[in-house]
């Protein structure tokens, strides 16, 4: 008996706040459907993980953290990626762009949303975590503010999220964007291309 | 009048003790000449900058480092560069190895150099700092250890490493490898394409 081949699909684990997942966010999908990878929106907390593991990248390292603004910049000419300059950082304290990320993720409607909050972020050089920038944001993307952002949709999309990040820690994820294929883990929009081909070769 | 174009260069930076530079090792020179790029061995105290920026990559975080190996693991199988498991970690703890890479950059052995101390590093498991290991690997560079260990010549190329050293930190630099053109530098054996093409611009 023969099987049919296993469509090959992607874990895209993200936060909002990561400067590098800027990069994935405009490139990760269009990648994906090249090689015929469903790519999945897994929006998580990785700051809770990087606080954990006592692993921040950039506070306190200013040397560093001039370096990744500036390869943020040549990688996104390299690739085609809108950027407009540093944009504020760090952002979305309270995560509230995130749980919006996963309300989305739940209900269809994440990549839309992710390329809205990044486009304000580093485009528009707003927080996306501030009520006003996050209802137009939301808006934006042809949903109700009023709607999502319900006492009783909030709790269930941040219980979700919590799920996410827990499944994440199992996972051994610690930076994000990270890309994940079963146990296999590929960790930064540089191995986006790595986490593709082990997608596509783990499929048949 | 026409100026002759210059030929281009590229500067690489790296400290043996760092586990990406086994790729870059192996990789950097063929890539390099395919491109026809000359490339510059350029051995560095990436330790002293780590120590002084506070921005040590592993220690104290296990998730990181575990992610780290198999990593190491997979780009290394996708390149066709050996690898032979999880080799000691960390090594060359008085920066020996080090010092005796400055030596051969300052008389024109140390890409034979750094390939034979990643040799004894990654495929050996040896710690390529212990005196003994240290000779076996000058010898089989072709150079007589005794002569290479005088302290006369031992301090020359120590005060040329602490000012390769200095010229790092001025640049910029934080980790190891990394690759330089000018004003710009390009972190991490992931961005050698990149810094290939830089530098293939830079001379046009």
């Amino acid at each position: 008996m023969l099987w049919p081949a296993m469509s090959p699909t992607l874990d895209f684990y993200f936060f909002i706040g990561s400067t590098y997942s800027h990069l994935s966010v405009w490139r990760a999908a269009a990648l994906a459907h090249e090689r015929g990878v469903e790519l999945v929106w897994r929006p998580f907390s990785v700051r809770t993980l990087m606080r954990e593991q006592q692993n921040p990248p950039f506070v306190g390292k200013p040397v560093k953290m001039r370096y990744m603004w500036r390869d943020v910049e040549r990688r996104a000419r390299r690739f085609g990626v809108p950027f407009a300059g540093e944009p504020p950082y760090p952002i979305d304290r309270d995560e509230r762009a995130n749980h919006l990320a996963m309300r989305a993720a739940l209900d269809g409607w994440c990549p839309e949303f992710a390329r809205a909050a990044y486009h304000e972020w580093f485009i528009e050089r707003r927080d996306p975590g501030d009520e006003a920038t996050l209802r137009a944001i939301i808006a934006s993307t042809g949903h109700d503010p009023d709607a999502e952002l319900t006492p009783a949709r909030m709790a269930e999309c941040i219980a979700a999220y919590q799920r996410q990040t827990d499944r994440a820690r199992e996972l051994g994820l610690f930076g994000s964007p990270t890309f994940v294929c079963g146990r296999e883990i590929f960790w930064g929009d540089d191995r986006l291309e790595d986490a593709l081909d082990w997608a596509v070769s783990a499929a048949h």
